[in-house]
């Protein structure tokens, strides 16, 4: 008997340029969720997956029916289909597991073509669990806020295009910080900063360290590096100067943002739980990712 | 009888926000014109100069009359006054001297409390030259070209602000060097290696060097860093990927870029005069400018 | 009534080159010395200083005494007297209060011109508590400890002079991390993210984090980029190739390495503590030590 | 009839810590000057390479006369030998083809494995010339020369092992540029520039900008950048604190600098000259050597 009864299987969300994912991908869900039967698991598709796959013998719920009913969510996809669903399920607590189809991901760590032999064991119960923080984030427009998101990567404020520079009053828990003038300023978490946090300067944070990275992006002030916080602060960055000025919070855009308006980042109560194969680790993944010890040059 | 005999004075282009500028500017302005007129000089005035102050007791010239009749422009104002007239005034050959109104430039060097004793020697033919390279950049769409600009700092290629990353083909005469996925890539002058190029992590270069520097912001690559071309080549990028591109030159901006749009960078045949007191020294500014030897930590 | 009732007084541990700093100190020290006995204070001085200054009205204790009698040690000399006699009160739990001579430290934050006003309310418990984590490093040698020292800033672990690079094998928790090459490596606590490792490219850690950062010295592979860790952990550098290796641990040097050798660090059950005026604050000391906000270029 | 009628072969300079490399060596050795003489060639063999390999049938030649009597130089190694032999043969202008033995170099371009077919029309003429800049380099104390190289890479001056900083003023054509407290300082030519200038943050030069690039190593002041200069100029370094202090041009070391040491750089009057199949592009090495467009992450 498996130690998960009731598996999700989730795909990836977009569908290529040229529209043919859907069908291979059907075709590799179908083999995954027969092999999920045939350990025993009581298998739902995602309703995204089932629509853009067209699979129909399958139950289908939405993240909210995922998080009330499956004990595990198993995706194939990349990254960033981890991390959106991550997101959603979070408030429930279900593990999820990461399939990638040909490209290792941070956290999307099983090759399609070993799944059988890797997952057999992590159905049983043999895996490494890796907890995952949030951020919590609000926009705040005199005193009201108007928006608010989850992120696992990055909470990123940043100039629009033809702007110059946006100039951006940074406070740590009420205490005033800096003034930055950049093209931005990113606020990481451990798992976002492997991600454009990475790009941007920024150091790699172990998921076990309980802390954010303000990262600036392009700062005019040459001294205004990198720094990691504690993730029990609350940071506030106010908009002070610069034009056509948004703020992503993972990939979702809030944009027409306004001198004043204040975006808040805190730790959020719940945790995304990914599972991974025993013997995993982290360092290993890093290392393969950033091709380390290649002997190159 | 002064070394120049018609001078044109150019002053900032933008009043302040709360407008208040125009009329200390004015005073400042005539008093200059003046000491101009004390030393011999016939004074004009640059038309927008004309039309901010209310000065009317001066001959009004736009850029292209003050190109072809004065011998001397002397700017009152920053760094990007002196760039915007030097790009409009290279081809005529102008030189310009720059008095900044208190905060030192990288150009405008001459403090404005000092100005009478400063000019009096360079308006008798005591300076030193500082000759600047020009870029000058084509937009080309489908084998036409559909925009063209000088820039005297750099010209950049960036995503817009929703958009994820840019993806550009760069090939230096011909050659394909690499295809770059960024937040943007900035190609700077000597000149503009000190401004924006220089917070997305770019060296300086010394104005005497015969090269532009590729910087890319926030490179998905880590191994993609600054590289130093010499300025005899022409820089090709072409858009490959990303949404909302736009392309700036100096602070001229180009938006709604299409893949396949090509932006060809290459030296101008003219370049920009800029005339500094004897003695004067690149270096003493570059100290001055980002606070090196103060003893801080 | 003082909250201290005996207070050790340190001062800087070296006099300057030109042997004039004993006597200027030996005023400061005494007028010092006798505004803690004003409020109400029993004061000694710390055997070094005695010697330095020639002061000889007041008990004599070594480090140990002082940890063992005293209930406040206060610094008048830079961040690395600080460091120093904080290393050696740890384990006594003892804290300090840091007396800058003219130039701001991180962690001496009062200037000498204000003492009396700012210790006043300090002595009678009005402060701010400041606590901050201590690295506990050893050599190993063919299974034996052949060094140990605690460190504050960094455990810094490098090449010669004429050597080209070390190649160092690092494990966190007994997992392999990479094999670096480079100029060396160095392990810094939030305390030491402000020093060395700054300049090194690593990120400031705010002294509440609980982690190392791990900062490779000019790495071969561009790749290899800081990587903030869990203090909790256990950090193994062996020594793989290089030639003429050194460690140093703060300023203490242990030189003559072997290949095979291992440094291990992790965090000392003990914590320094310093003592800082109410409404100090961690981003204010580092606005002004790194210049941020001044409104230069 | 060949291009080149006389071509000296020069081998690796190091045998492997194992010893075996040298049979293998000769082996490969023995063929390739085999072919040599198929394509007409005359051949010699350098001293060491002699030596190394026991080869016995060859005429013997030292560098200088290899560059008196030969009109190519074929080396098997690597860039460090490439680079070796180039400084030594750069005054008698004598060409150098590099096959590399496995890892592509930046200058060592050709596989062994493909060397019969890249050479044949080499040996014909055909190949592209890429002539790189050597720099000439003094060490002058108390106005004597004390010591003088040539270095194809850089000039490193750099701190001992347990010193904690050196403090360097810099000046280029009698112009002070700044004090410079860090690690230590490097001087790169464009070849050098992809080494270790790369690794301690410098941009890369294409080997036709007529300019060196200056590069702190962890300066401790955060602005001091890396700066190119053009190459007619003369760099002036001076020693003015540190102690155990080493100058390093390309791998030959001089140890125990004194403070007032002056260490000056210019162009030397010689170039090095490399011959690249035809079709050789300098961006496809970076591209290759630095993994760009690898498509990971």
């Amino acid at each position: 008997m498996p130690r998960f009864h009731h598996v999700a299987l989730i795909g990836k969300y977009q569908t290529t340029v040229s529209g043919t994912t859907a069908s291979s991908s059907r075709e590799v869900m179908e083999e995954i969720a027969h092999f999920l039967e045939r350990q025993g698991c009581e298998v739902s598709l995602e309703a995204e997956t089932a629509a853009n796959t067209g699979m129909t013998h399958y139950n289908v719920l939405d993240a909210d029916a995922i998080g009330a009913r499956c004990d595990l969510g198993l995706v194939v996809g990349g990254d960033g289909t981890m991390l959106g669903i991550g997101r959603r399920l979070a408030r429930h607590g279900t593990p999820l597991i990461g399939i990638n189809q040909g490209r290792l991901g941070f956290v999307t760590d099983i090759p399609l073509g070993d799944y059988q032999a890797t997952l057999t064991p992590m159905l049983q119960g043999q895996y490494e669990e890796d907890s995952r923080p949030l951020m919590q984030a609000r926009v705040m427009r005199d005193g009201e806020c108007v928006f608010e998101a989850l992120a696992m990567n990055d909470v990123v404020v940043a100039r629009g295009a033809t702007a110059s520079m946006v100039e951006l009053r940074v406070e740590v828990d009420g205490h005033f910080v800096a003034n930055q003038r950049a093209d931005g300023l990113i606020v990481a978490s451990p798992t976002g900063s492997t991600a454009y946090s990475l790009s941007a300067g920024g150091p790699m944070l172990h998921p076990s360290v309980g802390g954010w990275v303000l990262v600036p992006i392009a700062p005019h002030t040459l001294s205004n590096r990198p720094i990691v916080l504690p993730d029990s602060t609350e940071i506030a960055i106010e908009l002070v100067g610069g034009r056509d000025i948004s703020a992503n919070f993972d990939m979702q855009s809030l944009t027409s943002l306004l001198h004043g308006d204040r975006i808040l980042v805190r730790r959020s109560a719940h945790c995304v739980r990914f599972l991974h194969p025993r013997g995993w680790n982290y360092f290993a993944t890093l290392r393969k990712k950033l091709r380390w010890n290649e002997g190159g040059s």
